[in-house]
């Protein structure tokens, strides 16, 4: 073998459903089909037939992590993905900076406030209540995290985000522990706090004057408490880095102790061109055994339901970055996290085309990348959990059991 | 999506094996085969590979039930088949009535005794030994059910039924407990009770005037303990119903909280004719999110090896139920609980083609919907555990794990 790296390759939400045809069917990708023709496909469930993936589930499960014993919730991985470092038993939620009035949430995105305006208010929001120092960080547009770090936290508590319309939800503990209760007390106290300190800052002030819908809360969602867990070179031996754009996606990758590609992403979205990945690729391939690469813009398009957008993604990705892939000389494991159905315009449960192609690995009689092809690929139906153990397999790096 | 709700239609012991050909091949099934063709089709081995399924726990796992977890045995599914109300800790067998003549088993089934005369038995069954009230429910010809009710019951206890020549058995405790020993005890005093009283009614004085055997026994087999489990709501959110004759299915049904359609069968075996059922599906897609529709026949024909009267009944079916299904406009998943080949006369392990047909679903290249087409079907090989994940998806009611 000439080769003993892999790249994973995970297309977000790629997977979909035919109006007659899917994406993938509709969009002119000679590179991907090249490779299915000289690889061999599939087709993947990531957490089990029918069921439906989230991101960070999938994601975990896919780079060897199952979630039944790894996953912390969203908070942390977010919390790690914007570059947080986090100490064990950390309570993380997910963050947006929100418009209230008159005690109702009017827009659960301040109006989409620019990046730009939003890191201005994050010096206001870290504080202490009781014995729980808060810290909140920014991450694009009007995202940020917040992390609760003290004694006896527990993640077992409600949103403070409606998810819709009327108030700021009141944080409830979800179990009968002291120390959900506590958790609830503190984050409630924030969320005043937070309404108080923001209506009084001159960025929102300013706001208002320009008829803007000023970012007067924050709504939490998707608790979870940080915990340690054995890396991926612990545990597999994988020399390995990341190049995503998402903060959920290098969140993951820093959990599981990977390292994490410095891409300078569009400063106002978060968003790496192809390009820059491309770089990146080449660039990391010199470095590490195994790369994850990550391309998020397609489950945008299969959430907003926009077949084009998804197929033009697809067709960019097939010029821009396969070929690179390709010349890499590394085994390639290309797929995605979960279906996102146009026609549907959220996750689904239906299983995600696969291909892997190596230049000695045998191949299939498959001769299209898609969810139809593949249904006859020679990797047959596998599930998250099988991918990690394929990969290691591949770059001759799998334990054998026995002897 | 157009539609949100599914049909999972059970034609019982469907798998066979070819001689030459199955009866599936052999049978002109025009629509079953344009839904293979437009749907996607595979194989399906409810309990695992070559697992040899019971009918009752292939139910359970193919309606999400893991048996390992969930199974009662198969007299508590039957009692509440045939409408009786269980108390947690009840002990239940099925029962059949039978002619015993010098302490022998002559016929186990009493000359298969009519519906109309078995019934006029059951006043004279229930009872009340040491502190454990026991009820006896008639159901079909020599057929039903008997309850011990009472404090320290066990259905670690073996059946009274010889299953062939022989003495009524004694019933034996098969664990140490005393439970199972005071079941065991109770177990035989009421043989010894059945015995006893049905040597003196009139209608057996009848039977063996007219030179007919007397129904003067009573066989027990497969206890189980009766225990309440979550319902298929409260873990799926499905607002479901059972549209089946046999009491076995409608057990299953009431035991998972499934309303059940009440559809009236041939009093005398409880047979209910395919043009009932069609009307029953009409009444019930417009109410409930979920049917589960079950046709016995086929399992039947196996079980006597009957071929053509396999055959036949597939093609019944495919003319006078699946049009229906398929104007219903719900999703369609269309399998069996085993196979059962005419060659074997039993259950096997056998896979069992399964086809599911949506509009927005993905098709294969598969043509027909028989054991030998369904290997090349996009869903490969699936287990029952993968059926309802799968339907949940399909429907859009699918729990996402993670976020």
């Amino acid at each position: 073998m000439t080769s003993k790296k892999a790249i994973l390759f995970i297309i977000d939400g790629l997977g979909d459903l035919p109006t007659p045809k899917t994406p993938l069917q509709a969009a002119k990708k000679p590179n991907l089909d090249r490779l299915a023709k000289n690889g061999c496909t599939g087709l993947l469930s990531p957490l089990g037939r029918g069921v439906v993936p989230g991101s960070d589930t999938s994601h975990l499960r896919l780079l060897g992590y199952d979630p039944e014993a790894f996953y912390c919730g969203r908070g942390p991985l977010e919390a790690l993905g914007v570059g947080m470092k986090l100490e064990e038993g950390d309570v993380a939620f997910r963050a947006n900076f929100a418009t209230v009035k008159n005690g109702q949430v009017v827009d659960r995105r301040a109006g989409r406030i620019p990046t730009s305006e939003a890191r201005e208010l994050e010096k206001y929001l870290s504080t202490k209540i009781e014995d729980v120092e808060i810290i909140f960080k920014h991450s694009v547009q009007h995202r940020g995290v917040v992390v609760f770090r003290g004694s006896g936290l527990s993640p077992m508590v409600s949103d403070t985000d409606p998810h819709g319309e009327g108030q700021v939800a009141e944080c409830i503990p979800c179990d009968q522990i002291g120390e959900a209760s506590k958790t609830a007390r503190i984050v409630n106290k924030y969320m005043k706090f937070a309404i108080q300190r923001l209506s009084e800052v001159p960025e929102n002030k300013e706001r208002i004057r320009k008829n803007l819908p000023p970012a007067n809360a924050l709504l939490l969602r998707g608790a979870g408490a940080y915990k340690k867990v054995p890396s991926i070179i612990e545990r597999f031996g994988l020399n390995s880095v990341c190049i995503a754009g998402g903060a959920l996606y290098r969140g993951v990758a820093t959990y599981i102790g990977m390292d994490v590609y410095m891409v300078l992403g569009d400063p106002s979205t978060g968003m790496i061109k192809l390009e820059e990945k491309v770089k990146a690729v080449e660039n990391a391939i010199k470095n590490y055994d195994f790369i994850f690469l990550h391309v998020k813009a397609t489950d945008n398009y299969g959430h907003d339901g926009d077949f084009k957008g998804k197929k033009e993604t697809i067709e960019k990705i097939d010029k821009e970055i396969i070929p690179v892939l390709e010349r890499s000389g590394a085994y390639l494991i290309i797929t995605g996290d979960h279906s996102t159905p146009c026609s549907r315009r959220e996750h689904s449960g239906h299983e995600v085309p696969i291909l892997i192609y190596g230049r000695d690995e045998r191949p299939d009689k498959v001769k299209k990348f898609d969810e139809i092809s593949c249904m006859a690929g020679g990797l047959g139906h596998i599930e998250g959990k099988d991918v990690m153990p394929i990969i290691l397999n591949l770059i001759g790096k799998a334990e054998k059991y026995g002897s």
